[in-house]
């Protein structure tokens, strides 16, 4: 509504579950083409940059920078070839440091890594705001937001608040690079795991496996309910993977400690030990 | 966008600043005419039923049932020959019993009587949803939202949570019921006392008087300065009325228990000894 400008199409890359509602949504507004997808291998990997074929017709180029429910996580911005670059970053933002200059718009639901579900952030170049679609509600014309501060309408102000006190204990810990090393940290040590063992399997490609949301199946599905009953008893919660793709996930987001992640390869340990 | 329904009016009732926003949005997906307006004497009444002219064509009625702002309030809910009533209850929703099978539609942001900023009800009734505009946002397409229990994204969750913890509390009050009878009370001692003194002067048509946002002038707004520093220094804040009206403003919302009206009330009577 906001980005078109005028134009008739729009150019999206598919690689899961968010990209294809984001596609859903675009295509009620204009045409869409598929400027890379991972479809063939059930969403398992990021297409390479050389895969992608960007509409030059298109007002924008799309892509979920971290794929929450399947695990894919791009480690590198794509390169658009002046076509802006738009980015659903909400299950990665402040997982990293990030250079805002290379994207056109980058949007972020709250409820990861920022502070409770309900809010939203937007970061917009100034350029691309000001032509919103005829009939765009005002709430969500960038325009004018920007003019008032983000408080055209009364903004969610408890949450912002406490997303101010997680931006705070980020600064504190060192910033986001200091958060980056302590999210590889993590990451590594479940995924050293998972690659050591054939009791459990990474479906993502290792390049393109997400810090943030590690999907990984059991040997034998026949054993999932166990695993998920055994792992809550030992205050392991909230371990079962999205009903779109099955098996476990794990998210390790910014608020998740390595000790967690320590805790759940120690019980995957001795899960294996007593099932295997 | 959701009641239009194929038709291209709305009819719309004036009644201050929030009415005034409504049809500015409004006015942007279709014609708006005035059923009634009480502009004429700077929003300072209800237009009375018999003064309403509702345009038959129109798709619905819409009105601010409590202008915030204004601090005038609907002791009753207007008749319209069945077009679907529309309510901007937002500051005065949960004050009072409201038999909502009155209504096409209601809504209100809960940041008064039901919870933090960031959280929205609606309130709908069944045969008026399904037809929204072509171009309605998913998320504000309320067929959508009924049909995924109001979940079709990431609901606010910690805010319905603390809504939750209001409804119970207002439940153990005793409910609606007794929290008018609260209500009443606190809203009668500072009119009355407004009434009494001619230091004082409630601007608001007596039987249309808002429970909850009680505008008032001092007697020259020479004082005014004066009264917020010295209303802040015993405890009496956010005082000072919005900057569309001047002068002074008293929330009484449902969380201002007694004790705080009678406390506003002798500073107001102490203030008026020394400075009248």
């Amino acid at each position: 509504m906001n980005l078109l400008r005028g134009k008739s199409a729009a150019s999206y890359v598919n690689t899961g579950h968010w990209s294809t509602r984001a596609i859903a949504e675009a295509k009620r507004y204009c045409k869409v083409s598929i400027a890379a997808s991972s479809e063939d291998a059930k969403f398992s990997y990021a297409p390479k940059q050389e895969q992608w074929k960007i509409d030059r017709e298109a007002a924008y180029v799309h892509y979920t920078s971290n794929e929450t429910i399947g695990g894919v996580e791009f480690h590198w911005i794509p390169k658009t070839g002046g076509v802006p670059l738009v980015a659903d970053a909400s299950s990665h933002i402040l997982s990293r440091p990030l250079d805002v200059s290379r994207f056109g718009l980058i949007y972020a639901g709250a409820q990861k890594n920022i502070g409770p579900a309900g809010l939203a952030l937007v970061i917009v170049r100034d350029d691309l705001i000001g032509q919103a679609a005829p009939g765009t509600p005002a709430i969500f014309d960038y325009k004018v937001q920007a003019e008032a501060d983000s408080m055209h309408n009364t903004p969610p102000s408890y949450a912002i608040y406490l997303a101010g006190l997680v931006f705070q204990w980020l600064k504190k810990l060192g910033g986001l690079e200091k958060m980056e090393e302590i999210n590889i940290a993590k990451a590594k040590l479940l995924y050293d795991y998972l690659d050591q063992t054939e009791f459990y399997r990474s479906p993502v490609a290792k390049e393109d496996r997400s810090r943030m949301n590690v999907p990984f199946t059991l040997r034998s599905d026949k054993l999932d309910e166990e695993f998920l009953k055994l792992s809550k008893a030992q205050g392991l919660s909230e371990l079962k993977g999205h009903r779109a793709v099955g098996g476990m996930r794990a998210s390790i987001y910014n608020a998740m400690p390595i000790e967690g992640v320590n805790a759940l390869v120690d019980f995957m340990r001795e899960f294996e030990r007593s099932h295997g």
